[in-house]
């Protein structure tokens, strides 16, 4: 059972309004759930606590491992609670409301890439992006306070857990991020920038990645120190990659040079 | 004004089971149908013919030029008329059928890179696969029977007209392409390959890309003439790339080799 507070508490969360004002956020489904739960356990060190757990009976029965240290959260409901709370359209056995804790937004990072972007608007490029960071060790990735919400249902689902270990920090300026690391150099693809395969780069940086549509914002243009850029094949006809795409090609390219 | 019989028609289309029995699909909104007209009027080589073109006023005032050759397949119609035969949420004034000719099943490729989709089951993943194949001028797109229709709604869109410029032949199984391509070797993806970053690797071949989350298949895996893989990066948690993300950093780095 899930009372009708709780409803109300939960369904908000489906907005980023509500996530912003109570630093709260939903993670829905087996295999999102589960990765949250893995890097939640063992140290508390990744930034995020458990508000409270619901799971039907045979998620919590194939999942007692995992779900025992979070025992105190948990709360047995059937799949048509989920579904009245939830954003998946077939509820996958349990949904986990989660805190962000203060100290994400100030994490301690080692040299390496760190990406910005500048107004990305689809989600699921969003988790994407999560997951090339995750899968590559970007250091951290910095949202301008316009790029979508990295811990909406359809970025937390893109991203396949990628939130949960990558650095995250929302509602930056480039400016900020910039001052906060000012040895970095400013990496930003642009049509007429030098071909990221072939020319001489830095070995660490910020990254910045632009809206889908419109690119990198005029006035973050002048603060790149390297414009670079992912040249079309012989015959290559279309007008863009996806956002997700350029990226992975990006990091893949600057995090393997030489 | 669309007639019920037309209506009937129309919707028929959302799925692949039509789509296959009349050879016919549908592309919609004015971006995709602005990058349709475009690749079949000049010379028809393009492997598509028109139907028939259900537009609002305003889009044909406002796109006369490229309206004008195929004025004769014209129907003036209502945002009401179109949203209730499209697949679009808010309809973006246009839409078109469009007929798949024979031709488009025989393509003569020029040497170069060949991708071969075995599986590949989400429709935005094979939309931003062929939009990949498009930047780098891949020669043809060869998709195993499992896999998703690259004429579905969701692939057009995620394609961005990409299904228009690109070689696809569809229903296809590896064994063909390889007795069709014989002197090209076959790569693929899996987890203990080859660093494509350092490796020495060809410079064409057939590039075999696997199902979401159970990669290429076993039988197929035999054929694979060079096993590579893209290595994560130190410090990198993740457990795999999204399948669009990982075919970019592949088609890149080998089409950018040397």
């Amino acid at each position: 059972m899930i009372s009708a507070n709780q409803r109300t508490f939960i369904t908000s969360l489906h907005l980023k309004k509500y996530r912003q004002k109570y630093r709260n956020f939903l993670v829905e489904g087996e295999k999102m759930v589960g990765e949250l739960l893995k890097s939640i356990s063992g140290e508390s060190s990744s930034g995020f606590s458990m508000v409270a757990l619901y799971g039907t009976k045979r998620w919590a029965n194939e999942n007692s491992g995992l779900l025992d240290p979070f025992y105190a959260f948990f709360n047995e409901v059937e799949d048509d609670d989920l579904k009245k709370v939830g954003t998946l359209t077939t509820p996958h056995g349990v949904l986990a409301v989660v805190a962000l804790s203060e100290k994400t937004t100030q994490p301690t990072l080692k040299p390496g890439w760190l990406l910005y972007l500048d107004g990305l608007q689809d989600p699921g490029n969003l988790g994407t992006i999560l997951r090339i960071a995750d899968w590559f060790g970007v250091v951290g990735v910095f949202c301008s306070p316009d790029t979508t919400d990295a811990f909406g249902p359809k970025a937390i689902q893109a991203g396949m857990g990628a939130c949960f270990r990558v650095n995250i920090q929302e509602d930056c300026s480039l400016e900020e991020v910039m001052n906060k690391y000012p040895q970095l150099p400013v990496l930003g693809a642009v049509m007429e920038g030098a071909n990221v395969f072939s020319s001489e780069l830095p070995s660490s940086g910020i990254l910045v990645i632009g809206n889908e549509g419109k690119g990198i914002r005029a006035n973050q243009m002048q603060r790149l120190t390297h414009r670079i850029a992912i040249p079309p094949g012989p015959g290559g006809g279309a007008e863009s990659l996806n956002a997700a795409v350029a990226t992975g090609i990006l990091v893949a390219t600057l995090t393997n040079k030489k």
